[in-house]
């Protein structure tokens, strides 16, 4: 028997066109967004000190500004105030990616702001992600979402999670947004990777038909738009604000399309960052000071490898759009 | 009423399945290939001084080896020769992107291992592309192919172009192979936009259920392996070689898709290059000597602009991406 995709009447209130202009909304307004926020994010890191009209290849990345994540998030809420209502899991994530955004507001805000080098104390951040989590879960189960976690690869075998479900929610969410974090260290690196495993995300939903469909839309388009000022040479990072946003994101997507062990494979990026770095640390203190990396996470050990940052991420792009092939052999 | 695609066993021969495989072997012989190729091609090109053990970073462009478009080629033909048989479309866009390719092939080569700085001359060039175009025109009429081409955005509206199909299919072929040609002038450009523009069709192939599904996968997978060596800073340049052979794939496959006219959406960037060049060189004779761009084709003009190159290249990646969503709505 062949199987395939066909376009024919879908039995859900999904429509792709609906993601479609979702993205383009996002996409335009982040696009019209960044050269305004650009100047203004600018001012906030140097005081009264603006460069703005010096040659922009003489900008060190020590001048570039941060804190555009809070772009990236206006962009993607804001075609979902159209196309949100009326899906749960639309709205859901939403406020999932919103929550994690201000957790990275927070943080930024008072690196930035403040003129601290440490911004949220540890233990602010974990109970605050535990807090957005938390919700999360909670929300999954008061609305009857299954808690049984299906393993990809394995034709539809699932195991019931019952009361591990919530842990489960909030450990996923807190590893993901802790691997986005870490990705967030080359010019257009975490940006391009998540919309790759955005545009992957946007396949599933659109098969299963389900109503996150517009918030995937949104994302892509969100995050093309940064891209253009994101990519190298970088204009504006995206700070905690955009890497903790993101992260949640990415999270409470892979969670709402049941998916979630299919982030390891997509998001291999993601994890390979975060495994660099507990490897690392962990073979240091095992070897009382031995290296296993030159440096982590992983794209900084390229980097002294003598990897130009262009090319680093090139590879990352593209390991990223491979995984998500296999990914989607899995899903079939 | 809602629409949208659907998992549903399909009336046809084609598989995604092996559409997927097909990437994954060609992104495979790419990145096998490059590193054992990239020595051979620079040897080609500088007789005997070979710096393959300098360091990297420190190549100019003028050191960068071209000709790459055959590792291109070659990881585009391997899955083909397991899955094209069966196919007669997808033999024919295999035969025009190897006829293309070989054209570009001869040109480079009297270039390179010749020392000449001109290649083919021009009316040897055009009357090769002749040749394989009508070839491609040829088979399309022997094989019932339909002479009416569909206009997009107009809701199924289209025109029988009866005897005018063949010059039609002449003059887009040689038109696109231009535009791609004049495309390839930054590092990772042409190979990049015209992943892109392979995956839109991938799409369009896999809603008709066309026998070209294939060769879409397998070029998208040869291209992302060669982007891996071509991008940013390049290590291997794709020629004529690459750029006549992508140029034919691309139309051959736009054709063959019913879509031609769709290229002016999503192959936007190939005719804003090609514009560009057209525009300069008659603004230039009506006004004896002035020009309306800084230099023609389009992404010089950017990068005399002051913009860095890897920043033009994702400008125009994105433009392409957000082309082909547009494209995408038209075909709904």
């Amino acid at each position: 028997m062949k199987w395939g995709y066909i376009f024919m009447p879908l039995p859900t209130e999904v429509r792709i066109d609906t993601a479609i202009y979702a993205l383009l909304i996002a996409f335009a307004a982040c696009v019209a967004l960044c050269p305004i926020a650009i100047p203004y994010l600018t001012r906030l890191k140097f005081g009264q000190n603006v460069r703005g009209d010096g040659p922009r290849t003489h900008f060190s990345k020590a001048g570039t500004p941060t804190m555009g994540g809070v772009v990236i998030v206006v962009s993607f809420a804001l075609p979902l105030v159209i196309f949100a209502p009326g899906h749960p899991d639309c709205l859901a994530l939403l406020a999932v990616t919103l929550g994690y955004g201000a957790i990275g507001f927070a943080d930024d805000w008072i690196k930035v702001a403040r003129k601290r080098s440490l911004g949220l104390r540890a233990y602010q951040k974990i109970i605050l992600q535990l807090i957005v989590s938390g919700g999360f879960a909670f929300y999954l189960i008061s609305s009857g979402f299954s808690s049984s976690i299906e393993v990809p690869f394995t034709d539809g075998f699932a195991f019931d999670l019952g009361v591990w479900f919530s842990p489960f929610v909030i450990f996923t969410m807190v590893a993901i947004v802790n691997g986005v974090n870490l990705t967030d260290g080359l010019d257009g690196l975490a940006s391009g990777v998540t919309a790759l495993v955005a545009t992957f995300f946007g396949f599933v939903a659109l098969m299963t038909g389900s109503g996150t469909l517009p918030a995937l839309g949104a994302a892509i388009g969100a995050l093309l738009g940064f891209l253009l000022f994101n990519s190298h040479p970088a204009r504006v990072f995206m700070g905690d604000t955009g890497s903790l946003a993101l992260g949640g994101f990415v999270g409470a997507a892979a969670i709402l399309l049941r998916s979630p062990l299919l982030i390891v494979v997509v998001g291999l990026v993601y994890v390979l960052e975060s495994l660099s770095v507990l490897l690392q640390v962990g073979w240091f203190k095992l070897t009382r000071g031995k290296r296993l990396f030159k440096m982590a996470p992983l794209h900084h050990h390229f980097e002294l490898l003598g990897w130009s940052e262009t090319k680093i991420v090139t590879l990352f792009y593209i390991v990223t759009a491979i995984m998500c092939l296999v990914g989607y052999l899995s899903i079939n």
